[in-house]
């Protein structure tokens, strides 16, 4: 199947974009905005010099500039992909080489905490607009990104009270041309939000990969084999940036830590049920969470094929 | 991609194979069997009449037979492909009907109970080799299965001890026909390996769509909408067949609730990090992780793909 492409912009929601940290989702979107023309000009800037190196190779920034000030410097549009954590001195650094009415904006999957450490920085005159697009891939580095990751995604916007309404819709323009549909919030249901549906799903998975890799009784080797059984599609989440994810549950702490508290209670009510043979309870949960991935197939956010459609390389 | 075929046996492992149960597992092995032949004739018998038409309407049989005492009559080689908790009464109801030197086998994923249940009825003179093959996908029913399901895939023997080894030879024959890896090993320790491999997965992820399912401060709709952050991986396990998988629960309750104390433990050590704020030590762990996906891949149980190969069709 041909990969799909995104549409080209009429004409560009911006003149000059300016993307720090190439990451998956920082290089992603610097292909995004090339495919579709979303900027007239795209300044690419990696702290990383082999990062930076790899971006010019592969022709993702078309203007290249030596310092992260002239970087800024110009730019209409400036988006933070780096892991949450670096986002504020990020934030410091830049916020005097800014342009007024610049539009300052990051990619972090925690919003509170980030709203927090980055608003102090902003200048007058520059508008603040943090966005979550919630889309990804277990892979990491400016190799991983490709145009069409936001495709049919959503992209959370938490505007702080107060943002100038044009400031939000250039931005929610901006990811509506990467393929997104955009979902305006407070940062705090956010963080709640993306704790049940992101960062929950995240810490279990390392956590049952953790648990598999410490078994006496079982060989790590027995653990790969007999993988398919279900195991290794936890792996697949468990295989993602680890900087990112401390950054995010050092940053979410009190959304992770409550969803973390109802999670465990409810599993130790299914183990109440294993342990008393309740077949009947256990039966009717079962029943129940099959319609939830329905539900996400039907409104486009999952593949419809089985296994994830997914081919394995046989041995 | 053209989906890959199985190739031709030299000659059929069996005259006669009979599959009961005609589900995501015994459909397909009703395909590989017609698609390598690996037997020369083949009876498919479920016990319920719709099933058994779609998979006479499927040509997936050779003879049709009325009665289950006919479907095993004569039959070389009977697999039962039906919930766990069902194989003790099919033997026994069969048991008188089987001839002599006959195999009887399971497709269970758990082993020492389904020996406890099925041997006391198996004849003397019948060959009894318990078999679990480590495949499926979340699709239940005879139009959910495929040939290829096992290609490349491990299925499990645990055979009593006294078991003659010609039987446990022709049925690592059988498995290797339909594509698949041949492992023997103890009911006992299977079930160990796959409550870590398999059924505490299935747990855990029923769980955290239970868990999702109940929210108040994040509507369901949201829970759908931002799945693709992590949360949609789960719904996959989570929509595997609910008979099937109460029956795991309850015929494993030991391995299983070990297993359990373990993963619970390990949340609880990272519940502390996330608490404590110890970056280093969630980095740790995070990093180690990575490297056993790596693992499961380069031995070809996992896709090469980034995100499973998934395609998502974009809503």
């Amino acid at each position: 199947m041909a990969d799909p492409m995104l549409a080209h912009c009429e004409s560009p929601v911006f003149n000059r974009v300016c993307i720090i940290g190439l990451g998956l989702i920082g290089s992603s979107l610097a292909r995004a905005i090339r495919q579709a023309h979303i900027a007239r000009e795209l300044v690419c800037y990696d702290a990383n010099g082999a990062v930076q190196s790899r971006v010019e190779e592969l022709g993702l920034t078309t203007h290249v500039c030596a310092t992260l000030a002239d970087a800024v410097t110009n730019a209409d549009f400036i988006i933070l992909c780096v892991p949450v954590g670096a986002n504020a001195a990020l934030a410091e650094e830049i916020a005097s080489h800014l342009k007024p009415d610049a539009i300052l904006s990051d990619v972090g999957s925690v919003k509170s905490s980030v709203v927090a450490a980055v608003s102090p920085h902003v200048p007058n005159g520059v508008h603040f607009v943090p966005a979550h697009p919630v889309a990804g891939t277990e892979q990491s580095g400016p190799d991983a990104g490709f145009a069409t990751l936001f495709l049919g995604r959503w992209c959370i916007l938490t505007p702080p009270t107060g943002t100038e309404k044009r400031a939000i819709d250039t931005t929610s323009a901006f990811w509506r041309a990467c393929g997104s549909n955009v979902e305006i919030m407070t940062p705090a249901h956010h963080d709640q939000v993306l704790a049940i549906t992101s960062h929950i799903p995240h810490l279990i998975a390392y956590n049952i990969v953790g648990t598999a890799a410490h078994l006496e009784e079982v060989t790590q080797s027995e653990v790969i084999k007999f993988s398919a059984g279900g195991f290794r599609d936890f792996t697949r989440i468990a295989a993602s940036d680890p900087t990112m994810w401390r950054d995010v549950f050092l940053n979410n702490k009190e959304a992770v830590l409550e969803m973390l508290g109802r999670f465990t209670e409810d599993l130790t009510a299914l183990q109440r049920m294993i342990r008393y043979g309740d077949g009947e309870g256990l039966h009717e949960l079962f029943s129940h969470t099959r319609a939830i991935r329905r539900s996400i197939i039907a409104l486009g956010q999952e593949t419809t094929a089985p296994d994830f459609g997914r081919r394995d390389k046989p041995a």
